[in-house]
C-alpha cells in the first residue's frame, strides 16, 4: 500500500479557514480519513467548540498510544502583509505557507499519517487514540477538557500521550517539552485620596504606593530554578493612571504583573505572597490596595523517563540530534493531558508560528512523520 | 460725595460673563469707572487678551501704589449643579454667588472702590495704577506679562504692587502671601524592548526602571523647607502604559511628576536633577529614558519689610487679627509682578474659588475695601 503523504495532509488542512472557534473542514477531513483507516470516530462537541475523538483498536486496552493536537488556528492579522493566501498551502523554495502550517497543522497531520499507515501495516496489540480539538487558541474552556470529559465519562483511557505542538525554538530536534511552569496574572487597583499637586500632604498618592509595589515584586528572586525547571519569572505588564492633569494627584490606579512558575511555588502561594505584598504597602503607605488574581496553570511535569526516553530516541534517530528536556514555554493543552496521562510535548520549529507568513519547511513533515512512526513502533514493540 | 460701594460694583462685574478669554463688559465697566474718576485708562490688549491699564497722577512719580487683578472667571462648569444663576450676583443669607465672586471680581471692586475715593477726597503727592487682566485663569501669555511689557515701553513704573487675590483659607485676614513656590513638571517616557512575558530575559521590561525611577524620586527629600517656605514636594501624577495584554511586555511607558519648589532649587537645578537619575536608569536598566520638562515658574520671594508691615498693619487694625505671611498656594500673575517690583497678596476667603456656588461673603468685600484704603492712605502719608 502507498504511504499517506503528511504534506499533502497538511496542505488540506491549510486550506480549511479554520480561526477559533471555526470547524471550518479540518476535523471532517480528518474524520473521514480516520474512519476509512478503521478508527472509531466520535465528533465531541461542546458549546462553539468542535472536537474529534478517534480510537484504533480496543476500548481500554492496557496499551494505549495517544495523541493531543488541535486544528483551530489563530487569525491572519494584518492580510495585506502576507506574501501569499493565508489559506492557500502554498509551496515555494521548500516551505509551505499558510496560518496553521507551524502550529500545528503539519504535527496534526504528521502523527494521522504515520498511525493510519502504522495499524494497516503493522496492526498492533494496543489501541492508538487521538484527540484532536477546535479551540486550543481560544480560551480553550470547551476543546481538549471536552474530549477528556467525554473519555472520563466512556471510560476511554490514554496509557500514554504525545502532543503534536511545536517544540523547536530554531532546529528540528533540538527541543521535547516534558512539563511547563505555571502562570498566574495579577491586577491591583491602588485607593488613595486625590488632591492638589501642590499640596501632596492633603492628598494621598496612590501611585507612590504602586511604584513600591512594583519595584519590589520586579526585584524579588522567586527562585534560581529547580531540577527541571527554569527561574520562576515576574513580569510587570501594565501600569495606568489615565490622569490627563499634571496639577492633579490621581484618586487611583492600576497595574498588572504576569508569574511563571516553576515546581517551587503554586498558584495558591504566590497568591498568598502577593497579597502579603499588598498588605505590606497598606500598612506602609495607608493606602487600599486591590488585588485580584487568575492562575491560567498550575506547572507540572512528566518526570524523565520510559516515554521521554522513548520520544526523544525516536527524534535522535530521525534527526541525529539528542533533544534537549524542556520546561520553557507558553502554555498548551498539555496541562489538561497531564492530570490524564503521562505526557509529553515533540513537534516542529514554531519560529513562524502566530506572525505572518507562518511557513513550515516540507522537508520536516516528512521527518515528523518518521519520528512519530518511529515511536509508534517502538512503543508497541 | 457718596462711597463708592464695592458689593454693587461686585455684583456688576459678576454680571459681565467674563470667562477666559472672553472680555464680557468687566473691562469697559471698569474703564468707565476710572475715567469718571480722573484716571488716565488704556486698552493694552494682544492677541486674544484684553488688559486695562489705569494711571492717576503724574506718570513716573517716584512714590506709585499698583495694583493687580483680573475680571476673567474660570467657566462654570457643570450649570445643572449651580443653585443659582452663576452670572446672577444674587444675594442669600449674607452671601453673594457667582462665578468670579471670590476669584476675584470682589477683590478688583474692592480696590478701584478704595482708589476712586481715596483719590477724590484725599488726593496723595503720588500716583495710584491699576493693572487689569483678562487672562489669568488662561494661559496668561498676554495678561498681566502685556501690561508690564507696555510699562516697560512707556516707562510707567509701580513702586509697590498688591495682588488682590483671595490669599485667607479659611478666615478674613489670616494670611498674605509675599512669595510663591516654584512649579516644574517632568515627563518621562522609558524605552525598551517588547517581548513575552513568559521570556522576561528576551525583553527589557520598561516598566522596570519606571518604576524605580518614580519610587527614588518620590521617597527623596528635597529640603526640609527655608526661611520663608515650606518644604519642597514632588508629587507622581502620571503613569501609563496602555498595554492591554497581561502576557506582553510593553516596548515603553509614560510618567510624569510635578514639583512644587521653594527658593533652594530652580527650575534648572531641578532639571538636573532630574536628569541625573533618568540617566542612572539608563545606566541601571540598559534603558532609553527621554525627558521633557516645563518651568511653570521659578520660587520667588518679597522678603518681609515695609510693604508687608503696611498690608499686614491694615489687615490686623481692620480685622484684628495679625496675618501670616505665606509662600504657599498655587501660581499667580504676581510670579510676573515681582520682576517689576515689591510685590504682595492680600485678598479675601477664597475657600470657594473655582467651584459649584462659588461666592462671597458681603460684608467681606466693604471689610476688604477698608483694607485697601487704609493701605492707600498709610502708603501716602
Ligand atoms: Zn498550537
Ligand atoms: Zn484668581
Amino acid at each position: 500500500m502507498t504511504a499517506t503523504d503528511p504534506a499533502a495532509l497538511t496542505a488540506a488542512l491549510i486550506r480549511c479557514p479554520s480561526v477559533t472557534p471555526v470547524e471550518g473542514g479540518a476535523l471532517v477531513l480528518l474524520e473521514q480519513l480516520l474512519s476509512e483507516a478503521g478508527f472509531d470516530c466520535t465528533r465531541v462537541d461542546r458549546g462553539e467548540t468542535s472536537n474529534l475523538f478517534a480510537r484504533w483498536g480496543a476500548k481500554g486496552h492496557a496499551r494505549t498510544f495517544g495523541f493531543n493536537g488541535h486544528t483551530d488556528v489563530v487569525p491572519v492579522g494584518d492580510e495585506t502583509a502576507w506574501t501569499v493566501d493565508p489559506f492557500g498551502a502554498e509551496e515555494k523554495d521548500g516551505f509551505m505557507y499558510g496560518r496553521g502550517a507551524t502550529d500545528m497543522k503539519s504535527g496534526v497531520a504528521a502523527f494521522a499519517a504515520a498511525a493510519v499507515d502504522f495499524v494497516r501495516d503493522t496492526p498492533p496489540d494496543g489501541a492508538v487514540i487521538l484527540t484532536i480539538t477546535g479551540d486550543e487558541e481560544g480560551d480553550a474552556t470547551d476543546g481538549t477538557t471536552a474530549l477528556l470529559d467525554y473519555m472520563d465519562a466512556e471510560q476511554e483511557q490514554m496509557s500514554h500521550c504525545l502532543v503534536g505542538e511545536p517544540t523547536c525554538p530554531n532546529h528540528m530536534g533540538e527541543m521535547l517539552k516534558i512539563g511547563r511552569r505555571g502562570s498566574i496574572t495579577a491586577w491591583f487597583t491602588v485607593l488613595g485620596v486625590q488632591g492638589h499637586a501642590a499640596y501632596p500632604h492633603r492628598a494621598n498618592n496612590p501611585l507612590n504606593g504602586m511604584v513600591r509595589l512594583m519595584d519590589r515584586l520586579a526585584g524579588h528572586e522567586l527562585d534560581q530554578g529547580s531540577e527541571h525547571f527554569d527561574a520562576s519569572t515576574l513580569a510587570v505588564v501594565q501600569l495606568d493612571t489615565g490622569n490627563a492633569a499634571t496639577n492633579v494627584i490621581p484618586a487611583h490606579c492600576t497595574g498588572a504583573v504576569n508569574i511563571r512558575f516553576n515546581d517551587l511555588h503554586s498558584g495558591a502561594s504566590l497568591t498568598d505572597w502577593l497579597q502579603a505584598e499588598a498588605d505590606k504597602i497598606e500598612a506602609e503607605f495607608g493606602l487600599t490596595v486591590e488585588m485580584k488574581v487568575k492562575i491560567s496553570g498550575e506547572s507540572f511535569i512528566t518526570p524523565p523517563g520510559d516515554l521521554s526516553d522513548l520520544v526523544a530516541g525516536a527524534v535522535e534517530a530521525e534527526t541525529g540530534i539528542r533533544p534537549e528536556l524542556s520546561t520553557t514555554g507558553g502554555t498548551s493543552d498539555a496541562r489538561f493531558v497531564k492530570n490524564h496521562c503521562p505526557v509529553v510535548e515533540c513537534g516542529l520549529v514554531g519560529k513562524t508560528m502566530h506572525q505572518v507568513d507562518e511557513r513550515v519547511e516540507v522537508a520536516h513533515i516528512h521527518q515528523l512523520k518518521a519520528i512519530y512512526s518511529r515511536i509508534l513502533k517502538e512503543y508497541f514493540a
